[in-house]
This record gives structure tokens, C-alpha cells and sequence, in this order.
């Protein structure tokens, strides 16, 4: 058996979701046909925008589901606002790289950095805005070292400005609350995949109001927000696991916590020479823990853990294979040697404590391996 | 038992696609993850593009994989030539749209016509070109009417002019044969959902050299060229369809050019003042019977079938909903009542002859019972 703790690179499909899904794979349904088929396919699409909408407390008339958080990311950036943009150094490929996209088309771009925990201050995020900025950019959660950035104060400070407010809540929806009214952003981001539902499927959530350029033009699906014909079944999944994120949210965040909590208690008591990455307190994932081995290469940990059946991982998956270390360990100030180090574990759904006791029984000789290799 | 002629909004899922994409529906799997689990992914993702890279005569590294054929368009306009435009009156929305989206941004914008069966004059798109022209865009086959485009025509008059030839494949990939170097276009779209394959995934070829602009930025998915974690399970079923749309294409075109050829030589036969929209000979669909009956809204017919357990459609799917006659029928001639007659029959893999002999049954009186409606 696999033991799989890489939760935030994708997580495993729900039995729920799957059941649900499998009744949408093989009759043809296509939402903007006009006979029987055509009409129960619309309908389950607009069953399942209830729920996503449910999950993060707005109207489903609000939620344009797109093929995943990096087009709702790109459709935010690209379609919100016209002019500058403020982001910071801890976000997600597809809101960093589409910045300095935009950048490089003109756009002024201004990225602002974070403390050593990985906490943004929503001070330097809002007096990083002048007259001409279209757009604010934050990150509800990281994914990789779990802080939890303060949005609500950054909207609130920025209320009345003209400035639209958007958040990747990927990594944190199902994970943390999510409320959109509580946030007080315009434009908030989601993805199936990192909360047990299909990959393929996201959403961005636009505030009633907010003018939204579409990124794919066509056809008049998603109220012409954004064209193409329906990944029915993926949005009846995303409908799923969003109802069950919804429902468990709090039994889900508390075995999370307690999990970390065994793994990061059991590492400190068994290997020496162990550092936390990101916030130890405070707003953060419950389901998430970045470590670093002094003097151990995460990589070589991951591919010793790999091979003994136990799944984590370095950095970001989006970033994976590049030969660049952890942008985010970067961003918080870790040299490339001590960023290189860095190590993911994040659990969800079907993590056991049995998975945890295991990790730290294979783990320390592991760790002293690549020491010793690493001194020869 | 339902009978469904509308494989061009959609075909059924095929039952061997529908297999091996569940082996992908449960565990986890991103492709960029660098343990196992992700590896898995990574090697299923690379056989089903090596499928879909055969299956138009090409290199696995030219596809890549987008949300469906609206994105691969909508990448193909927006991101390949900067410049001018030239279409037809004839395409899909998603490159019709596109096209109109970026010349009110000020490119400019030529719209070849077609003639009274739907067919291109290939002399009038090339003439259409000019210094300013960067990209033509045809598609290869009309889903609505089924006419085929002599895009291998048009691309031979472009070549050495500096102008990128793209064509939107979806509605010919398994109907008709598609060859990208006989064609010898630079860009082309596929749909796997009009193949059997499922929705929420297609691609976009990309000749070897061609610059691409991504219009998805973030991780360094699809070598650069579109960024977002891959629909694993949608790729892997993409590849089954592709494969089986390659092996079977002769028998599958020559069953449904049958099946068209009974249901149009029965409708003759049966029903008054029936005519045929599109090109009765020449380069076309096998697959597709769009029919007029003078005096019948196709809508009213549409909706008598439906409830008699036949599905058919009116237009395309994508424009469905939408109080406006279709712009193909309308493009060829037709007068808005005249267009707002057309009926489409699509058929495909599990269609039968009995099926167009109960279709033929059902016709002749629901015709006459809108006729007299219409009198009344």
C-alpha cells in the first residue's frame, strides 16, 4: 500500500465524487443541446454551480466554471481589471507568470515580498497601490509551506479604491473557510483537484457586477464568461466535493491539524536538524507541513521515500522538474542550498495516523543516507 | 430506448474510452508530482498524445493538449500571428467570435463567404489575403451542413507568403481522413468529445517551429505552451478515441455515408417539399444530413422528436438557446425562415439502420402536424 501525502498537488478522486461522475461518462450530454439529453446535462451543471456556490457562501449565477484554477487565475489577471498589477513573491505559477506576462506587455507590476514564515503584510500589499492599479492579487493559502495570507484586511483597506481584489483560494477552500462576503474580494479562484473532486474542472468566482473580458470567446456557455462545450462530468464531481469539503470542513481541518501536528512532533523528536518552513502559528493549512533536513536535498528524500512507498513532494507540482528551487522558500529567504532542502507533506482525506507512524519510522534512516552520502 | 443523431453537439462516450479512463478516476495523478504515482500519469499522458498525434499524421511533440477545441481556437487566433485575420461566414463560434473579439481590439478582420451548399471558393480567401495578413483560419469540415473546406487548396496557394494556415478539425477528425502534411497547414484543432472521446479536452497541433503565444501562463505544463495541471483521466480517454476514430474511420464513414444516404433518400420519398441544406456531392461529412422541410420550423419539428425519443438539433449546439437562425444556413442564402427550417441529423458509431427506419416512421405526420399547426 501507498501512502500518499501530497495532497496539494492533486488529491485522490472522492468515492462520492467518482459515483457521481460515472453516470455523466458515456450517454452524450451537452448542456446547450435542446432536446432530453441536452436538458439533463443542464441540469446537473446548475445542481452542481449550487454547490460550489454553497462553498464559499454566494449565488450561483456568480460562479464561471473554467477548465481548472490556472485558467480562473489567467481569467482574473487577463479579463479583470485593465492596468497595473500588485501580487506578491509567494504566489502560484499562474498568477506570477501571467503578471509578468502582462508586464511585459506594459502592465506595471509590483510584487510584494513576505517574512521568513511566509506571511504577507497586508500594509505593504496596499501601499504597493497607487491611481493606476487595476488589480491586487493574493493568495488565500500557500500551498507549499501553508500560511494563510490576511485577504480580508488587504480587501477591506482597498474597499472603495477601484481596485479589484482577487484570490487564489485553491489550496485553501476545503481546508480553511472560505466565505466571499467575509473576504470582501471581487474575484476569487478555485480547483476541483485539490479538494477531491476531478482534475480539469475550477472556477472563478466574479463578484455581481465586476466587469469580466473573457479569456475564451465562442460559444454563449457561462453566460458568455467563457465559451467551449461543458466538461459535464467534471463539473458534476466538482459539485461533489464541494458539498462534501462544505460539510466537513471542520472534522476534516481537525484530523488534518492532528496529523501534521504527530508528524511534525515525531520529526522533531527523531531526526536532529529539522526546521519548520512557514508560519508554526497563526493563520496557516492545517493540512500542510514543509520541513527542511539541514544538509539533505529534498529531492533525494523524496526519491528514498518514493521508493520505500511513501509519496511527498518539493516545491510546488507546478513547478516540478525545473532545475530552479522553491520559489516560495526563496521569496521567505532561504538560501538555494537551504530552499533545495525543503520537503512537502500534505494530507487529506483518507490519511491515517497509521500513514504518519509509518513516515517517521522510515524517515530517519532515510535522512541520515543522504547525510552520509551528501558527507562522502 | 432513445435515439440520439446529434454526435456533431456530442457523441456518446465510447465504452473503451470509458474504460481506460477509469483506471485514472480515483488514484491520485499530476504529472508534474515526481514520485510514482505522478510518473504513472506522465507515461499515460505521453501514449494517449503518441494516439492523437498519430491519428492526424504527426509528431507527439507538435499536439498539445488544451480544454477542447474552443481553447485550441481561441490559442490558435490569439496566439498564433499578429496581425490580420481572414475567416468565412462559415466557422464555428469559437473562432467567428475570436476573430470579431480581436478586431474590435483593431486587427483586421476578412470574412470570405461561401455558396448556397456551404461550400469555400478557395481563390476568394487566398485573394483575401494580404501583406497584413497574418493568419487564415478555415475549418476543415463544417459541422452544420457538413461541407469540407479545400483548405490543403488554400494553404498551398499561402505557402512561402509568411501567412500561418489554421484549421479547426473537430467535426473531421474520425469522419473524414485529416493529414496535417498533405493538408499542409500550420495549425489545427481537435475535439475529442465529437469522437467518442469525452468533453473538457481537445488540442492543438502546432507545426514544428511555429511560435506560439501561450493564452494559459503559469507552470511549464505542455512545454510552455499551456499551462495547468493535465485532465490525466480526459487525455487518457482522448487517446482511445483518437485511436479508434484512426482504425475505424473507413467502415465508420462508410456506415454513416449509408445511414445519411437512407434517411435523405427515405425523407425524399416520405415528405412534400423536403430540400437539403449543403452539399449533396463533392468533399463532405458522411455523417451529417441537414434538411429543410418548407413551411416547418425546425425548432417545432425538433421538439416533436424529442418527445416521440429522437434526438436531433437545430444548428449548432453552441449557438443553441439563441433566438437568432443559424448563421451557416443564413451565410449560404437562406432567408431567416428558410434557416430557421434547417433540421440536422448527425449519426455515429452505435447508430443503426433501424434507427433511421423508426426516424423515418416518425417524420412524415409530425411534419404535417407543424404544417397545419402553421396554417391554422
Amino acid at each position: 500500500m501507498r501512502i500518499y501525502l501530497d495532497h496539494n498537488a492533486t488529491a485522490p478522486l472522492r468515492a462520492e465524487v467518482r459515483s457521481a461522475m460515472l453516470a455523466f461518462l458515456g450517454p452524450p450530454a451537452n448542456p446547450s443541446s435542446a432536446h432530453r439529453e441536452g436538458a439533463h446535462a443542464r441540469a446537473a451543471v446548475e445542481e452542481a454551480r449550487a454547490e460550489v456556490a454553497r462553498l464559499i457562501g454566494t449565488a450561483p449565477a456568480e460562479i464561471v466554471f473554467t477548465s481548472g484554477a490556472t485558467e480562473a487565475n489567467n481569467l482574473a489577471l487577463r479579463g479583470g481589471g485593465r492596468g497595473g498589477i500588485v501580487t506578491t513573491t509567494i504566489e502560484h505559477a499562474s498568477v506570477l507568470e501571467t503578471a509578468r506576462a502582462l508586464a511585459d506587455d506594459g502592465v506595471r507590476l509590483v510584487v510584494a515580498g513576505v517574512d521568513s514564515e511566509g506571511r504577507i503584510d497586508p500594509v505593504e500589499v496596499t501601499a504597493a497601490c497607487d491611481a493606476g492599479t487595476a488589480l491586487v492579487s493574493v493568495g488565500l493559502a500557500n500551498g507549499e509551506v501553508g500560511s494563510v495570507a490576511p485577504v480580508a484586511t488587504i480587501a477591506a483597506a482597498l474597499r472603495d479604491r477601484g481596485v479589484l481584489v482577487h484570490t487564489d483560494a485553491a489550496q485553501a477552500a476545503g481546508r480553511v473557510p472560505v466565505d466571499v462576503r467575509g473576504l470582501g474580494v471581487d474575484l476569487l479562484s478555485l480547483s476541483a483537484h485539490k479538494m477531491g473532486g476531478p482534475p480539469g474542472i475550477g472556477a472563478l468566482w466574479v463578484r455581481r457586477g465586476v466587469p469580466l473580458r473573457p479569456l475564451l470567446t465562442g460559444g454563449p456557455q457561462e453566460r458568455d464568461r467563457r465559451a467551449g462545450t461543458e466538461n459535464v462530468a467534471a463539473i458534476v464531481g466538482f459539485g461533489v466535493a464541494a458539498r462534501l469539503a462544505r460539510t466537513e470542513l471542520a472534522a476534516a481541518a481537525a484530523a488534518a491539524g492532528d496529523l501534521v501536528e504527530r508528524l511534525w512532533r515525531g520529526l522533531e523528536s527523531r531526526v536532529p536538524g529539522v526546521s519548520r518552513n512557514g508560519p508554526a502559528a497563526g493563520p496557516r493549512l492545517p493540512n500542510t507541513l514543509n520541513v527542511s533536513f539541514a544538509g539533505c536535498a529534498g529531492e533525494s528524500l523524496l526519491v528514498l521515500l518514493d521508493l520505500a512507498g511513501v509519496a511527498v513532494s518539493v516545491g510546488s507540482a507546478c513547478a516540478a522538474g525545473a532545475a530552479e528551487p522553491s520559489h516560495v522558500l526563496r521569496a521567505m529567504g532561504r538560501s538555494v542550498e537551504a530552499a533545495r532542502a525543503g520537503l512537502r507533506f500534505s494530507v487529506g482525506a483518507g490519511t491515517s495516523a497509521a500513514d504518519i507512524d509509518r513516515v517517521l519510522e522510515l524517515l530517519p534512516p532515510l535522512v541520515a543516507q543522504v547525510r552520509a552520502g551528501a558527507a562522502a
